[in-house]
């Protein structure tokens, strides 16, 4: 088992755009904050979602779900974890947690999920497609396995 | 039990701006048409989101959850049919679906969960709130397990 | 001379996603009405843009102006008018007029710039490249210059 | 005359969701970018523009300008250069010079015009509404003008 890459989670910045009328940041923008972390994920682990697109592979997002638990407004900053929840080589679930920084509370939770597919719609084997892309999405579910058991360890410990 | 509304579904065209470099409709854009064809539906039922504001309710999104079934592109129009799924009073769910109007396929399925807050934040009972709007949404339910019902049957029949 | 072509112009429904916590129209999405109406003008003409696109013709925006008159809210449907303001075959200038129905008054007055670009990003002459395109935009510069000859008149008689 | 603040321009990663199917940046997130070169600029200069609305103070954009320069590709990360062009107290013109870090070439220039508003929508001073805000854009315009005066120099000595 390969060691777990440590790393600063993505920021972001709430935007003045992003807000509604409400006075909050529209639900929509947090399924938009997903992909910003998605995206930062990948670049982090070594294989930014432009050098995979660049190898012809693309990663359309078959669904995805958000718990919105806290409202965000102009002025603040969140921070948004990402995890692979489940990876399989043909389908991939991520998972992500808006953190606000002010406050430390987790205001959104989601899940995107993902298959692959190349120029021609065709559905890909990540394995066979790009290994390094295999490889990093292999890496981030043992990561979060082992985040998950740490934590069922600590839970039992109490 | 009163009389099932019936109208036209509502309408959108893909705009070039909601497209994405893959060719497709970015995801994140089926999150606003979800709220386009939710706002159209209180507007054909008499009470507009606008309207419902104006008396001091505001209706945040509490989750969402979208699967997306077919790819859709700029130069077609597709139909978002809107029905309320679960509501009680201090509840809403509600459903969508996306239809690409070329194709006649249901391109993406969707809900939207919400509460009733007044401008404080604090939770409203909307049937105490507004029971002009309470009976919108009791109006929408019953026609939405009317047409579950009759699918039921037609299913049966088969 | 052709005849004039008479349309009705295009509608958008303000959407609340559209909103930002000023109450108001985030300016950036007239921008984006701009294009709808642009879109839209391209379709009535004869043209989509979308078939434009197919025949390999890319139309970029090269510059973008507006002037924000009237603040719009959430409720309110607008009307943008669309008018070829210059036209010379390489390139393109649209006006547009943002008119809110309740009020009948101009909110936003805008314009954008384009020229014609193939897959490569080669320069286009229309007029080579598609002459129905090309003879979609002089019949619009030519509407517009009456519709301004007939205003001029219209000015002097008073 | 104070003492010219340096610091880092805004810096934007480009995001997935602003491409368009063009496979560049769409042009209407260009002024969204300014907008959050312009907070972040102010932030900098010791006055969020959170702050300036929590003492009730609106600036709603009165005009945008974007001259498109050179496209911008997702992957790519942009420099967002932000200067105080005009202001007299009333009212406020910033220039916005959108720099592409891999070439560094400016793809975009642009300015956007401002007044000042209180909540009821009524046009202020803003040397009188906030003493402090007003010596951060009278200090923002001293510091464009040396820059100015000091590019002007170059050019003779050359």
């Amino acid at each position: 088992m390969n060691q777990k890459k440590e790393w600063e989670p993505y920021e972001h910045k709430v935007q003045y755009y992003e807000t509604d009328q409400m006075g909050i940041v529209h639900h929509s923008n947090y399924i938009r904050w997903f992909e910003e972390a998605r995206t930062d994920y990948m670049e982090k682990m070594g294989m930014g979602y432009d050098q995979m697109e660049a190898r012809g592979i693309l990663s359309p997002v078959l669904s995805v779900e958000a718990d919105y638990l806290q409202m965000v407004r102009f002025g603040e900053t969140v921070t948004v974890e990402t995890f692979i929840k489940e990876y399989n080589g043909i389908r991939l679930t991520v998972g992500y947690e808006v953190i606000d920084q002010k406050h430390q509370r987790t205001c959104c939770r989601g899940t995107t999920k993902h298959c692959f597919l190349d120029r021609e719609g065709k559905f890909l084997s990540l394995k066979q497609a790009c290994l390094e892309c295999h490889q990093m999405f292999v890496q981030g579910l043992e990561d979060h396995q082992d985040t998950e058991n740490h934590r069922d360890m600590e839970d039992r410990k109490e």
